[in-house]
Order: structure tokens, then C-alpha cells, then sequence
């Protein structure tokens, strides 16, 4: 399966190393308009990867000998952002696979925008899918898929709670670790505290489980350190900032029907994904431990791309593909047991 | 949407049961060849079901006006019986929903009967698929979606593990509770005591991970009481069958790449159903308390139906289908929170 990169920033570094692991997926071109960029051979950002595909400006620049079907696109979490990147790749007939959040389930928060998209691939008969772990995975398709054996749902509680520790500075300063409580609310402000995404998944379940909400309602705070925190990146004292709890609510009849909570903090307890479904029947399904973001997004990205080439033309979701799986070799002899 | 039920033994009335308080979902007509049943309204076994739907012998009695998309079939676990009752509903154009074990993943164990069901599926522009929570989710279906959030997987395993004192007492005798472990080995070597359907939930997940495998081995021994046990329909002294455990495993290369471990005992310390995946990235998954059989097996079979009438026509998988999601509201309104 050939693809098109589009953004070679850390995430789509990471895309093009991990498809260069996978028998059957071969890049053939990586478009990103950052000057510093362009000209330059991939293997010089991502050494692992195939050939010498040098990274241009713009499609148009990869010609039509290329024989590309799917386009990759890791640049925007902004749906507006992302809206020419995918009109100029479903022109070029391939299929999409974004980690742009914001693509993940836009109907209820951007329906014109989505309207657009399903336009434009329906008429150039590509299927579009925005996807990665959270949104994508995690927090919306996986307690619809595990709703399946319920008869009745009445409530759906996703927690989604981070050791930061390990995780990349960026991601750390990201969630706003180690900054005053005066600074993290000056960042919040701005919008760059957010976890972008969260809103997009309690649409996509709400779509997934036919509930129409009456409202959605978020919260954002910092996870504030008790003492001193030395795990991460940067010490931590006690009464600052060591990192970010965000909780999405959906609402029908007054009742918060749909809970996500998306906590992420250096010195954190505990790490875990966890699905709390109360119906009938009732259950929790845990993760300990957590599934890692950066590795799962990726896993996500490429393995959905076995599936949209197989989908109805037009903008999709997780919930409508069937199952996004791991069904490629790699090209390593990896021992088994 | 109006189906018609095939068998209207214990699991075929707790199916009309469940679908009677969905909103959408009509029971058109209920066939079963047991003469104790024929001619009697379904009211008389299901005292919840909607209208006085007869028991009838077989489709043709019910004429053509019911207007019914699926057959929802619950009859027997071996796919050679199921053969003509399916070729019956395909040629009636009704979609198909069973809870055939051997139908959740027939082609490898028997791709003769297989292809004949695809066959007169797709003649007749009918889907069909065999699900319920196991064979066709938990062991098979579950994992192969968890598996999407991985670059590659090295084994996975899935334990199902059971208490079964709660259970229905059929149940408790079907996994040999209570018998010497002489009467436990006959009843074993007539085949009555299996759990049907994991060797096929082995070849759905090996299909799903694409993985080719060389021998799958199967094995089945009591579990033995170690005490007094005394939660179960009957009294179980210590060195009798308490229940049952059963294992399959899949091989690729002389590993053992997927391992499956069903038990079910009367006494187990502890319920619960768990997915490993080695691969990368490494992870658990653990419902504790695990899910309930005989209530989620009825619910995978009725939200799928939502998923089959949309399916391309032939034989497919719960692999296939999209996600099987609980979408429908019950007529009871729920206090939700």
C-alpha cells in the first residue's frame, strides 16, 4: 500500500518510522511546507525510512507516477486548518487518514466544515477518516464497541488518567508541569493547555450509542502537586501546576449520561484507562497501566489505512469502519512466546 | 425493524424476552419445530413478547405479509444442522443473525459448509453472521480491536474465567459441576460437555490478525474441587468436578501465538474476563467479574441485527460487520445517573 505523508513534524517523523517497520506499506512521497524542510531527503529527519523520498512543498510536486492511495495528514489539530489539506488530497484521489482531532467526529461542532469534507471526497470517491488513540480510540469507538453487549446503557464513564513522567518534554509542558497556578491559567486562556478532542468524543459516542444530548459541558484545571515532584522533566514544588485534568460532560434529560476525564500529570499515582459502562449489564473494563499515546496514535493512523480503502466514499468515522486492526507483518523476525 | 425467531428454546425466549422491550424491534413470527410448541401463541412462553405471534413449524406458515428483515436464529450449536434453516431464511430474503458457535468463524473447520452459506447468502442478497459474546466477541472480536492500537502483535491471550454458582443450573450441569471426575471423563468423551466455539474463535482472531497458523491444539479437564463446595445447585465434595477448563491454542513457527483459556467452575474465587497482548505496545485488559453469558449473549444477537440489514450479502464476520453497538432505547424509561 503506497501512501503520502503530509506533515513531517515529530508525529509524522514517527508515521513514516513505524510504516517503514511494516511489510506491505511503502511512502512514496512527504509533502510539508515548512522551508527548512523542503528539498531535503526524508532520510534525513527519519534515517529508517525507505528510498530517498525528498520532502516537497505541495502535491503537485509529486507528480501522478507516484501511484499513491491513502494521504496521511499529521499537521492540524484545526479543522479549518485542515480543510484545503484535504480538499487538494481528495482531488488527487487518494484516501485520508488524519490525526487531525478535530476530524475525528466534526457533526455536531462543525457541521459545515464536515459537510465540505463529505462533499468533496464523495465527489472524487475517497473515503476520509480523522483517527488516533484519543480521539480516535480510547474515549469514544471503544465503549461503543464494548456497549455491544449490553441491552440497555444508561450511563458511560471513560477515565483516561497519565503518569506524565516518561512521557516527551514537549507533552509535559504541553500539559502545563511544573508552571504556577497563575501561569497555567494564563496558558489556559490562550487555548493551549487543551486536550483537543475530548468534546469531538463525547459527539462520536453520543452518535455511536443514538443519543441526541442536550448539552456538553467541559471543565479544565490543573492537577495541582501535593509536594515535591522530581519525575519529570522539571521539579515540581508543592501548590504548582504538575499537569492538567480535563472532564467532558454530555447531558440528556439534565442527567450527565456521557463522563470523560482526561487527567494527565507528572507524579501521578497511577496510570489507566478505564471504561465504566452502567446498564444492563453493568461492567468496568480497565487498562492498568494505560495505553502510550505516541505509540498508539501511530498504530492507530497505519492501521486504519487497511480500512479506508475498503470504505464508502465520503467522511467516516471509527464507529461506521469495521474493525481498525494490526494485521500487517513487520519487517523484523520478531520471536514469539 | 421485524424479525422472526428460529427456536424458541431457553435462549430463544430470553431473545424475544429482551427484544419485546426494545423500541424498534417487532417479533413478526416465531418457528420451531417442537410439537409441544407449534400452534401455541409465544405469549405462553414469553409472557413480555408483543401481539399473540403463533409458534408455527415452519417459515412458509407465516406466508409472505410479515415483512420481516432478519431471522434471528438460536437452534443448534453444529453448522451442518444449521445449513437448511439458513438456506430456508436466505431464500425467504431475511437477513441472518445466529447464535450457531460454529457459525462465528466456519472457514477453517468447515469451508465446504461455509461456502455453501455464502453461497445462498449472496444468491439470495442476504447477510449473515454467527455472533453472540462467545464464540463471536469476547475471544475473538474484542481482541482483535484492541489489537488496533498496536505496530505489532507477538501472542495474545484471553481468559475467560468464571464462578459459575450463579448460573443457570443447565449451565452449571453442562460444565460437569457436582459429577466423580469417572462421570465427568464419559461425559467428556461424548462430547457434552464442551464449550462449542473456541477453536473457531481461534481461527476468527488468527484470520483478523492475518496471522497463517500451522496446528491449533485443544484441550479439556475438570477442574477439581479441593473443598466443600456449596454455592452451586448441588452439594460438591472435595475431589469431584467442580466445572471445566478448556483451552485452545494456536501455533505459527512451534509458538503458541494465541491462547485461549475458558473455565467455569462452580466455587471460582474470582470472575473475570482478561485480553494480554504481547506485541508493542505490551497490555491487559480485565473486566473484572467478567461478562454475563446468557444476558450479553442475547444482546451482541440483537444489536447486530442493526449491522446486518447495512452488510454486503454472504457470510460475514463480527470482524467484518461494524461495530456492534448498543443503539436502541428500551420502552422502560430509565432513570439515568
Amino acid at each position: 500500500m503506497k501512501f503520502i505523508q503530509f506533515g513531517i513534524g515529530p508525529l509524522g517523523q514517527n508515521l513514516v518510522r513505524r510504516a517503514a517497520q511494516r511489510e506491505g506499506l511503502e511512502l512514496v512521497g512527504v509533502v510539508d511546507p515548512d522551508p527548512d524542510k523542503f528539498g531535503r531527503p526524508v532520510t534525513d529527519l527519519v534515517p529508517e525510512a525507505q528510498g530517498h523520498t525528498p520532502i516537497v512543498a505541495g502535491l503537485t510536486e509529486l507528480g501522478t507516477e507516484h501511484h499513491a492511495r491513502v494521504a496521511v495528514i499529521s499537521t492540524v489539530s484545526s479543522l479549518e486548518r485542515l480543510l484545503p489539506q484535504v480538499q487538494t488530497a481528495a482531488q488527487a484521489g487518494l484516501h485520508i487518514v488524519s490525526t487531525c482531532e478535530e476530524l475525528s467526529y466534526p457533526w455536531q461542532t462543525a457541521p459545515d466544515l464536515a459537510r465540505l469534507i463529505h462533499e468533496v471526497c464523495t465527489k472524487h470517491e475517497v473515503a476520509c477518516v480523522g483517527t488516533g488513540v484519543n480521539p480516535g480510540f480510547l474515549m469514544d469507538y471503544l465503549p461503543a464497541v464494548l456497549s455491544g453487549v449490553c441491552h440497555e446503557v444508561h450511563q458511560v464513564t471513560v477515565e483516561r488518567i497519565q503518569d506524565a513522567s516518561m512521557r516527551r518534554v514537549p507533552f509535559q509542558q504541553k500539559i502545563g508541569a511544573g508552571l504556577t497556578v497563575d501561569a497555567f491559567e494564563a496558558k489556559r486562556r490562550e487555548g493551549r493547555l487543551r486536550h483537543v478532542g475530548l468534546r469531538e468524543s463525547v459527539d462520536h459516542l453520543a452518535a455511536a450509542l443514538n443519543w441526541g444530548l442536550d448539552e456538553v459541558k467541559e471543565t479544565l484545571a490543573p492537577v495541582i502537586a501535593e509536594h515535591v515532584v522530581t519525575s519529570g522533566y522539571t521539579r515540581i514544588e508543592p501548590g504548582m501546576a504538575a499537569g492538567v485534568e480535563q472532564v467532558a460532560l454530555g447531558f440528556r434529560e439534565n442527567q450527565p449520561v456521557i463522563k470523560l476525564r482526561f487527567r494527565a500529570a507528572v507524579g501521578e499515582a497511577e496510570s489507566f484507562d478505564a471504561i465504566q459502562i452502567r446498564g444492563v449489564p453493568d461492567f468496568r473494563s480497565v487498562i492498568p497501566g494505560g495505553i502510550n499515546g505516541d505509540i498508539a496514535t501511530c498504530a492507530v493512523v497505519l492501521n486504519a489505512m487497511y480500512r479506508i480503502v475498503q470504505a464508502q466514499p465520503g467522511l467516516t468515522t471509527m464507529i461506521d469502519l469495521p474493525a481498525v486492526i494490526c494485521n500487517t507483518a513487520t519487517t523484523e523476525h520478531v520471536a514469539n512466546g
